[in-house]
């Protein structure tokens, strides 16, 4: 079962869009440098949303070669509907993937029931363990808790990524995770700020964004948590919250919320050296002079510069 | 400037979830000989999100080689961001679309600035006219209308679809588009139930879902409406708007929305005889037997079996 | 039945915050030179959800004291459940209203079969005729249909006022009432800038409240369309559609869609004579002094000062 | 400061829909014995929503009278602007509360510098400490806070209830809170679910819809906590949490989420002989036999009953 820190991986790109092999090798390799559990590649972070599927492709075939069994890779199959996303899994599954992740449906409006028969036909029909993904901020519905421990229950659903950061809600799907004895079902938090609570309250691992910019931070972290040593985990955690605060590098008059937090985490890692430009996917707006240099303070602040 | 009626092409598809090439060119004969001015394949009435990209492709080429510059034809270009939406926006350039419809990005959260240069970067990087299309039951924005006047004049855009359902607003656009000398930039309504009200305040034309039903309802209404008959276009348009009801088959308990209105135009279609299934793409629940039965009593109703 | 221009009458305060009675009947005979067919007080055109229930009082006594049976007055009985509506409602109907205004319940998450629970509620235990009022935008939830036409019919509701800006779902509405013969149900649009298109489709009257602003505009684009003459009608309306734009006086960056609009009907009546301060109830913010020329400037535009 | 567990106090009703003041009393009483340590009535647990006023003020009268200065009492002031949220506040003030408890306004549309206006009016003219309600799903904005901690900083606000449920940015508010020294500002979470968690990020204390039924376990709860003994905390919680599962007593496609939440507090409170009627007030619906017998089945099996 799928545990640790599994880091959304952010997909750095040239000035001319195209993706930067290098620097994804680079940032790979930073991460298993920094301890992480595993790798989730094509999620939120990683822009997905905003990558072809040709840049989709290179990113998979780079990373799996790359990392060749070292850690488990999971790749998100993001897309609107069942046939979609099927195509994107399928690629996924020949490239020798650990995980399948997926959402509910999106543009369409989508009826519960359809939100089920949707994961169990991509589960049927892709020979990879399948990851729901609930992140109802870009999806606009929410994965119904029965039905996702029904799925688990079935063998449906290898696990979940819970992006909701509705933590009641999430302990609430742990305790009764437990009730109906599923040990085969992954919890991992997608809220990169009560790493610790959600660990404490029973989640197997945390799918961090900032943990691109810092993976040793939530490798340790997580280790902290494991020995049961929650004092350690929570400065860690309260450190990490306050480099959280790079997302914010630019005012929300200016651009939108992704635009400034995916820019902040290329920025961050262009100034620690890992990864080459900070350049984010069109229509993304880039951080200007002032926000980079708020990023550069935040980094020294947390002691990573 | 396109005007008139310009129905979003069904996508008609085989049991084993194919495109079924032959009713799609059968449906493309239904709407020419029903006099429609237009075809927009490739929209949400198209099932486009859930369309592989193979799909969409077997649709272009199929439908522009049978229409062979009959009527112009618009091809949607839906996808997350801008990279994605150039990718489709190209093959359809090649295929020798009449114009190009995108909307603003969604899963991400996009700021006006940024939808703003989505439309730029995808109308400078494509060689054909650019329609905008106003969706926000999809897409969880609205596309801000001094944005789009900016754009007309620029000659950015060459028209807009709005499927916002609010014809104050577009009302606002109308006059606002009159008052700039804006000649070259169409306005279509994505109403179907207020289609004579829309072409009063000054709309070009209409792209309506129900229309693949029934073409020859909205051509008419559209005639009636041009030739200043505005007693006779309501008298249609009530009737089309008792027929629109079709698309309540299924109750909202059952499936959704999307799902009930693709499924019942589907099987209107199937029942007038223009296609041969009303299969629709997964994870769509298809309508049963009394659903169906509902549909059929429906179109008997409105004189059309 | 209630038919024709049934404006919403602003409530006129005193830089103290209290009612400014000598303002609010001036504005009342306004209204009443101005030719429009009923008054609606305490409706949210009138700040009801600013003003504690002593001002509602005042606001009651001083108008129906005055009007004295010229026009019918309804009054709103705005407050979030049942048992507050029916406080406000009682205080109503002793006062000699011709009816009560009420919306689904807000601030608590209700269900469909409470909203018609809440509705036949209201009715049973106030002794005046009940407009049911569908204002999403305050209210967060619709009001079903079915359920507006089973009350109808019923003899619960006797009316309805339509915020929702969706002319098609009205229209449907209209509709449906013609079929089921309901000859005693008022259909009354809020949206003040479809007017014509509104009364082409079959609704009574409508409650603008730009109205305040210009009560003779609408009260001729109503006699137009009763006439038949639905182009001086569409011209009227464009008029009053620009005369609208004195809603926008303020930036969105700098205060709320209703203050900017309440404060530029009130700036728009000071600067016509009719009220002596344009005063808003806090927490709005008041125009200032640029945004108050621009209403001016629309005002001089559209051959009102 | 505030701290500890502050129930908010259920609104027991007679059949004829009065406050059932003998029933009430004893509810207090029990909190008392439970150990609480403040009270918070009139808040949306409370049916504030739901209560005339001549409602409020009995329960202002009854409880601060029987109280008597054991535990702090905070009242809410819960409408829809200002000027209305004063008259409430003022009314609270006299009856000798220790604090005010005040949303953002509702119904209307509201800037974040009018919230602010509005906070600031309020504490300004009412002689109470006034804390802040964030509670997004029943007023459908969020507090934004850098605005909370500016105006704590400023000595405008006592405190915050944060009802958000976003355990994330209840962390970062603080440790923002912490950085800028604020000692005068007391936070509690309203999420009963994530007690222990919210604790041990630093906040002050808990207002539990859920302590109505169970005061004894949030204080023991509260109490483990404070003594470091984490485990025990988390061991209360997820019991606590099981109970929690009362408010699922009804389908949701039966009533509301209000209703079944409010309609099991008060079933158990009359199961556990505490209250005599389970009454609710209109529109809201009763839990049937059913729904109240899984109500019976949940407590005891949560050693209540």
């Amino acid at each position: 079962m799928l545990t640790g820190v599994v880091p959304p991986v952010c997909t750095p790109l040239t000035p001319d869009l195209d993706v930067d092999v290098d620097s994804l090798l680079r940032l790979v390799d930073f991460q298993l440098a920094g301890g992480v559990d595993g790798l989730f590649i094509l999620g939120s972070s990683s822009e997905v949303a905003f990558l072809p599927d040709g840049h989709r492709a290179v990113v998979i075939d780079a990373v799996l070669r790359h990392v060749a069994g070292q850690v488990p890779v999971l790749i998100g199959a993001i897309d609107m509907t069942t046939l979609r996303v099927l195509d994107h899994a399928r690629r996924a599954v020949r490239a020798g993937c650990a995980g399948i992740v997926a959402t509910a449906p999106f543009y369409t409006r989508t009826h519960p029931a359809e939100v089920e028969l949707h994961l169990r036909r991509v589960a049927e029909q892709c020979e990879a363990p399948l990851y729901a993904y609930d992140l109802p901020v870009s999806v606009h519905t929410n994965l119904d808790h029965e039905m996702l421990l029904r799925l688990a229950a079935e063998g449906v659903l290898a696990g979940l990524k819970d992006s909701t950061g509705d933590d009641a809600a999430l302990r609430d799907l742990l305790v009764a995770r437990r009730d109906a004895g599923l040990t085969a079902f992954s919890v991992l938090t997608g809220s990169e700020l009560t790493v610790d609570s959600a660990l404490r309250m029973g989640a197997d691992g945390v799918v961090p964004g900032l943990g691109n910019v810092d993976p040793h931070g939530y490798a340790a972290l997580y280790r902290h948590a494991r020995a049961g040593d929650w004092d350690q985990a929570a400065r860690e955690q309260e450190r990490l919250l306050r480099l959280m605060r790079i997302v914010r590098a630019a005012a929300p008059s200016r651009m939108g919320r992704g635009s400034s937090a995916l820019g902040a985490f290329k920025t961050a890692l262009r100034l620690r050296g890992v990864i080459r430009h900070a350049v984010t996917a069109p229509p993304q707006i880039p951080l200007d002079d002032a926000e980079t240099d708020y990023v550069r303070r935040t980094l020294v602040a947390a002691g990573l510069l």
